[in-house]
């Protein structure tokens, strides 16, 4: 077991996106979105009608989505068009990080233009929001529930921090600190101030971001604010409803579980509802929890964090396996073909992970991290940038494919924009140490301090256990640096200029070397990846005699194109050591995993329904491919949890 | 495979309930009911208020029965309650036969009172209806898609004909005649007439049921207008609420599948909809066949019998898997833990099987009438008779269990119904032969012609496969007896009067026997019971790696109170060549199997989601025990398709 107990004094926050520069596996990936998905993006928002929307000076368009429709047939006070400005942010934020890495004088102006857009309907006050000052004006802040009132200046706070770090440009930032300073004035314990928070969590993580870029304490207390808020009596839904004149039962959601209201946060110890929403929420926390060191808010996400990865989570880092709520039911009720497991909740998985590293490295959390980002949120994009999944199957009889688009169209940016992310979550920087969380190749500028660390990663990973680092400095400097050793690696092994060493001290997963760093010095570390099988608990019944295969972070799965179809007629065995690596340069270059097996001959949709005999058995060869990349070639069927028996 | 012709000529018909006697493993189960099940039918209906209902000299009482509410929030046009006629029905009938075989005027008085209540109830014209006539005057035949008006008068036929054979007293009968006359007067394709049909089949076989017994052929007329006319275009059903005002599309069952309306009866390939109305129109198109030589029909029903049975039924005979519509969904969608798999649908199963016989003995109708029987029906009722299974999944966690009753009590009468009526179902007779479809101790009297044959069994089937006959003749006589031989006996051996016979003919998985019959000639059939396994078809996703237990007719499952928890850590051989039958006295005097098996050593949940350690296994014996036993004992979890791997 790793240890979860920190020093208390070790902040680490994340570099700025642009601080980390990313090649190889990850630059490839990110080439894709920066010349294909940014543009598909822009075009599909343009094509839906959001800038109709938001840009004032234009006529106010027509509702163009539908509503949802009550039990009663009545229309419902909430429809996704309302949360449109979320989208388009998400956009901003992708495109900047695009910028950042790629000059396109096109999506600039673009995106200027809709920062023009916002800027415009900002209202005297500060307020600024497309549905509420254009399409239903007068009723602002009247259902923080529903409305995703909010959590649309949220994730406008995270573009306009993400614009001004690719870009230089403030006009978004102080867009949004001034919207900022409207909703810390709006919202509060004093008199005439609102104690609300929204339904849909985003804003607390968003003003936790602002904050460490502005340096605004302000904004680190309303965001604390609306986590200590979160669930307190009487429920400020309910005392919203009733100043709407409708009764809060009468709710399509049902339960406050939904959104994470049921409770205050701190005496939450199950993980439920909507999975983004309590993702988003619990990211929230852990960057309160930083920020302000509060143990009460970090032991409380120990608990969530257990009950959500030890019960309730997919192998491929998925999570939320039900589409009624859009999240989360049972434990262990993990169905693989019914899957719902969106896109967005696998990226705020990670995103959570990646804040409970906040108060230091441990393995715990990144190696959860680095299992959803490479499985259940990567699967939501293809390789090629142009086409997405919404949610994210396990097992597809051959029905289920990447669309174009979906009018909910919240997964797409949402992946673009953390892959093209991908070097802020590689990093943890303190005042006297960084630690290494994934590995890829990457050249990062990190900052201890006054000293600046160039820090190259050269690696094939994830094809690759082999990580070559070497530190660039401008004079010699004192600091721990922290190398994750994953969980799913036995022989880790360490060389320092050549010379095999021993870390300083192993703890929660992760090699430390605390010393006097010297420009050039060279570090390899050697992940060694075996291909290995992992057994689900079990109570998931769905996995029961099955095994999911993987080497190094990447969960695999057998596809039809490779294996013919009727995957389940597929038996690997429990010795897996007659597996083999094979090279696969059509498919993104990866590697796929060929493993001696059995077939049971199956009659094709015409026998008999119950038979006495055993199927019978001819030899075979299961290959494998990352779970992720699933869906890149012809269509078929899919599954990850292979039947497993004994090597017979 | 066996063959599905039979010479043109052969009318087979179920002898009536009184002309068999039954002993032995169905006389138990018999006396229970007659001892304990009735009078709790009876004692519940006057609890529900479904007398007061009935009885025209009380006040009509409220509705008592919540009504179906519909998307809109309105009501419903149908609730429970307007079918109670029916639930009366089924005690009625069932009281008819306990009256047969035990003498019990407290009961007969009870079944007297409610027969003269339906008396009152009965207008100048012969129509009669208690929610018509008693709480929506006025209403009558306005909507026969939902409201189970003709469904209410078929039952009230089929009481009315039991009561008659088993009394012989007539005034259920004459008042149900007078009312079939009221309706085959008011349906039909004359002007005047209404070309409707009703939404819950049931009325076809009862008319056949009431002209048999009647002699009436305008019942069978009626009850072939009713079978040709369903699905006919215009829909009647459109017809019928465009004439309330009503718009047909907005339905909440939304597709007339759900009542197999959707095309003419004939042109039906695929089982759908509400599994008990789909069975009791097969049973009702069966029953037209056999009365009419109907070739179109039973082409038809070959059909739609090859598709339940090969692509839609567990393996207890269970059909039905979705609660939502209480039927059919896609094919292999055998869920088993969610399964339906309503009583009422096993029942209705074993119902048509036996009309499928009506052209003549096939055991391609009979073996799955038994595997029904035997398995999904029987599990409805517990060993006592006080307790009803409505749904009878084959997977439970242990939060399954048998109620006391249910707000819609369809099962229990009709599972209690069946059970009594058990011996009509052993035999068809025709006019030169008897087939013998079911074993079990019995004596039958039996008529060809003007000849009476005293059939005699002694054994003790289900638990043993010795079955030994003796024939009572007043005369030597010539006729052919048909001793089914199920699919599942592999090495069935025949003896007359001692001496190793061969069958004259073996056709349709029958030994049929044409001979001079002896009074006193003794058959023994051996029919060898081995414990098998049986596969499912591998696109039956959830028994994949799995193998159901089965000896003779029986279906076997694991129970907790014999295995502990965990059924599912239990893992049998494919080899069953180690499994030993051992005598349960204390349940039911069954036979349990013993399998000698493996254990997967499972942590009691608070393990690891995924591991890369198989889990360890030990020696342990699986023991089972028939599945319609099962939840008589300690509650606990269960299961039918044990996990199967290597003889390891």
């Amino acid at each position: 077991m790793t240890s979860h107990h920190q020093p208390k004094a070790s902040v680490f926050r994340p570099p700025a996106v642009p601080d980390v520069e990313m090649r190889g596996f990850w630059g490839e990936r990110i080439d894709a979105i920066v010349d294909r998905t940014v543009m598909i993006l822009y075009d599909r928002c343009v094509v839906a009608g959001m800038l109709d929307q938001i840009d004032p000076t234009r006529p106010v368009p027509e509702v163009k989505m539908p509503w949802h429709t009550r039990a009663d047939g009545t229309p419902d006070t909430v429809n996704v068009q309302m949360f449109w400005d979320s989208d388009v942010a998400k956009v901003i934020e992708t495109a900047a990080y695009a910028l950042y890495r790629k000059p396109n004088s096109d999506l600039k102006a673009k995106m200027d233009a809709i920062i023009d857009m916002f800027a415009g309907l900002q209202q005297p006050d500060g307020y600024m929001n497309s549905w509420f000052v254009r399409m239903q004006p007068g009723q602002r802040w009247t259902n923080l529930r529903d409305c995703h009132e909010l959590y649309c200046a949220g994730h406008l706070m995270e573009a306009a921090v993400a614009y001004f770090h690719a870009t230089g440009k403030r006009k978004l930032l102080d867009v949004m600190c001034r919207y900022a300073d409207h909703i810390d004035a709006t919202f509060g314990p004093n008199p005439g101030q609102r104690p609300g928070y929204c339904g849909h969590e985003e804003i607390e993580l968003a003003l936790v971001r602002l904050g460490r870029t502005t340096g605004e304490q302000r904004y680190l207390d309303l965001a604390r604010y609306f986590v200590d808020q979160r669930g307190q009596q009487p429920n400020y839904f309910d005392v919203e409803a009733a100043e709407r004149g409708v009764d809060p039962t009468q709710w399509r959601h049902k339960t406050y579980l939904y959104n994470q209201s049921h409770l205050p946060v701190r005496e939450q110890t199950k993980v439920v509802g909507h999975a983004v929403r309590a993702m988003y929420l619990y990211s929230g926390m852990a960057d309160v929890a930083t920020e302000f060191g509060d143990d009460s808010l970090t032991d409380a996400l120990k608990v969530l964090w257990e009950d959500l990865t030890s019960k309730q989570m997919y192998v491929t880092g998925g999570i939320g396996p039900a589409a009624s709520n859009e999240g989360f039911t049972e434990y262990y009720d993990l169905p693989n073909e019914s899957a719902y497991a969106e896109t967005c909740a696998a990226v705020a998985l990670m995103m959570w992970a990646s804040r409970m590293l906040g108060r230091g490295p441990d393995r715990h959390y990144a190696d959860i991290m680095e299992q959803a980002l490479y499985n259940g949120a990567l699967s939501g994009l293809s390789i090629d940038g142009s086409r997405f999944f919404y949610d994210n199957p396990l097992e597809s009889s051959g029905g289920h494919h990447r669309w174009i688009w979906h009018r909910c169209p919240c997964c797409p940016p949402n992946i673009a924009r953390t892959v093209t992310a991908i070097g802020s979550y590689m990093y943890g920087v303190s005042s006297d140490g960084i630690a290494l969380h994934l590995y890829g190749a990457s050249t990062a500028r990190l900052k201890i301090g006054t000293t600046t660390v160039n820090l190259t990663q050269d690696t094939r990973y994830p094809t690759d256990g082999r990580v070559a680092m070497s530190i660039g400095l401008e004079s010699p400097s004192h600091f721990t640096l922290s190398l994750r050793v994953p969980g799913w690696c036995e022989n880790a092994a360490l060389s320092l200029n050549g010379q095999a060493v021993k870390p300083d001290e192993v703890r929660g997963g992760y090699f430390h070397l605390k010393r006097n760093w010297q420009d050039g010095d060279r570090l390899e570390l050697d992940l060694p990846m075996d291909v290995r099988a992992l057994y689900a608990h079990p109570a998931v019944k769905a996995d029961l005699g099955r095994v999911a295969i993987a080497r190094g972070p990447l969960i695999y799965c057998t596809e039809e194109v490779d294996n013919g179809a009727d995957l389940n007629a597929l038996i690997v065995p429990d010795d897996l050591s007659g597996a083999k690596t094979v090279p696969l340069p059509e498919l993104n270059n990866t590697v796929a995993i060929e493993i001696p097996a059995r077939r049971e001959q199956w009659p094709r949709r015409n026998g008999k329904l119950y038979d006495p005999h055993k199927p019978d058995h001819i030899e075979a060869t299961a290959r494998l491919v990352p779970y992720h990349l699933w869906d890149n070639r012809e269509p078929g069927e899919m599954l990850v949890w292979v039947r497993a028996g004994a090597g017979q």
